[in-house]
């Protein structure tokens, strides 16, 4: 596919996670080692499990944010440093419950839970992480941010059960997919932003500014995740490319394309195919010839535009260019 | 098997199941309204499957024994009948994933959602019931009772867990069943009971005694399931007789008749052969001819005991002769 992509528009070189992370690193070494904590449990079997999900740090895009968000009121950060335990663990959750449902046997090019310990123990191992991640947030001792954390789990899942009904379903809309993207990303996001913002003892209206960025952000980042899975290369992305057609879920530039070629059919004969090779092939040849990986880009900068403007009010600190920044490397991540 | 089982000493008429929740009747039919409730959600897909898990009522212990913990002092009953909803509901999420990780086809009778809708289906909607019961427990707006709902659901799977790691290993102790039943079932009960004292605003000693009697009720209630899997009948249990030696499980029984014939390893053979049905039937007929299930029948009776002695305590009224009718109730259930 590589050679035929049409590629979109991007910036010039992205902001480096290092210099983004700057102004919380020292809060991020505390976050993960409160995580890695996790591995020391009596029950061996399980301290193995911990010990595999949490050896990959990730990116930890979610806790940073948490991080960021709590800088601009002063405080002690302790709450903060939870709450950005709590994030990522239940990211970590999620995904263990996500690759168990969609068969993935790889994730960040490494062997899934499902994969090497088969499916229920990945479901138990899930519930059990849900449930920690829950026991962090109370820790925080602030019921608004603990209710918004089980509302999280509950929009995540549904997110995911909407995605499992809509696949293979040649009919699927582009509102369909922006209200998945927001249960599925987006949810999670704006919970780690606008909590951060309420722990730190910020103001109502710094609060809902820094919601809104989070949902901006995790609008564009889950677009973006899925422009990677039709023109990123299976190393980087850590799954095969065109993974999402494959599993019948058509997401933003597949649905961009279909809107162009009303036609063809090509998307929709790809997605009711099941796993048909050859409908695949052709569908991913005609997306990648086409503008719409690039149309899908310009969603996602526009919704990037909207989370810089939430931060218009926000006093000029190091942290707001780090969130500035954050939008600059979701929008050119390759991976 | 029937014919052969030495019947274990059974108390007098079992109280009936509407006396004992006379007190907290008006109470029960709120949560059940709540928990109908649910069933209301936009996304269609999502209310059937609601529909189909909150239909059969089952027999709502752990949601009574809340309201019933609740009375010993005088509040509104609005916070206990939140979580009476909120303990009833975790109790049907762990169900769910339960039944998907045992490849259970039936539950009470009725299909389970992974028979009907398959694994991947029930794993999203357990996610998605876990989190509707925390959101239940932040309604309560008290941070010690929603941190100890969160450590059960840790707990809970985390009894899971422990039980397919053992499943099938000849091995297994009695140190093990009792820490995995506490995990597994009394975890959630004494949940139950000491979260209906915290809320109703009762004392610290009255939290604790009703604490500890859903503890004793709850190992009480377990070691009753596991023996009722060896001498119920697949109509009453709503699963097949000798389920947990079939799924390489030592419950009690299997445990005690190891115990008391340390030569013949029938119960080992069983565990380690993976369902061959002829080590089953032979170690089923063995125990069954035993005094083993007897002798179980004994130790449930004793964490009975233990459970009526915690009550010693509390004021004569109504909601305490129930608790105490709960203790008669679980431990001569046929079902």
């Amino acid at each position: 596919m590589s050679a035929e992509r049409s590629a979109p528009p991007r910036r010039a070189p992205s902001p480096s996670i290092g210099s983004i992370y700057a102004p919380v690193q020292g809060q991020l070494a505390r976050v993960d080692d409160r995580l890695r904590g996790l591995v020391k449990v009596e029950f061996s079997y399980l301290s193995g499990l911990l010990d595999h999900v949490l050896e990959s740090k990730g990116k930890r895009v979610r806790p940073v944010i948490t991080l960021l968000a709590a800088s601009f009121h002063p405080n002690d950060g302790k709450n903060a440093e939870i709450m950005a335990a709590a994030v990522e663990l239940l990211h970590i959750a999620t995904l263990i419950h996500d690759d168990t449902v969609d068969n993935s046997a790889l994730r960040r090019g490494k062997a899934t839970v499902s994969n090497l310990w088969g499916k229920d123990i990945a479901v138990v191992l899930g519930d059990y992480l849900f449930a920690t991640s829950a026991t962090f947030v109370c820790d925080t001792g602030n019921i608004r941010v603990i209710r918004r954390f089980a509302e999280t789990i509950m929009e995540l899942s549904s997110g995911e059960l909407h995605e499992m009904v809509v696949a293979h379903d040649p009919k699927q809309t582009r509102d369909q997919y922006l209200e998945r993207i927001y249960d599925k990303t987006a949810s999670l996001f704006t919970t780690a932003s606008e909590s951060g913002a309420l722990l730190s003892g910020a103001s109502e209206e710094t609060a809902t500014a820094l919601k809104k960025y989070g949902y901006n952000l995790g609008m564009a980042f889950q677009i973006v995740d899925d422009i990677l899975d039709f023109e990123g290369n299976a190393q980087d992305v850590g799954k095969p490319v065109g993974s999402d057609l494959l599993h019948g879920l058509m997401t933003l530039p597949a649905l961009l394309y279909a809107e162009g070629h009303p036609g063809d059919g090509l998307v929709q004969d790809a997605v009711a195919s099941r796993g048909d090779a050859k409908a695949l092939d052709t569908a991913l040849r005609a997306i990648a010839a086409s503008p719409a990986v690039g149309k899908a880009y310009a969603v996602a900068e526009d919704y990037g535009q909207k989370a810089l403007v939430c931060l218009g009010g926000l006093p000029d600190i190091p942290a707001r260019g780090s969130l500035e920044d954050m939008v600059a490397y979701v929008l050119t991540r390759r991976a």
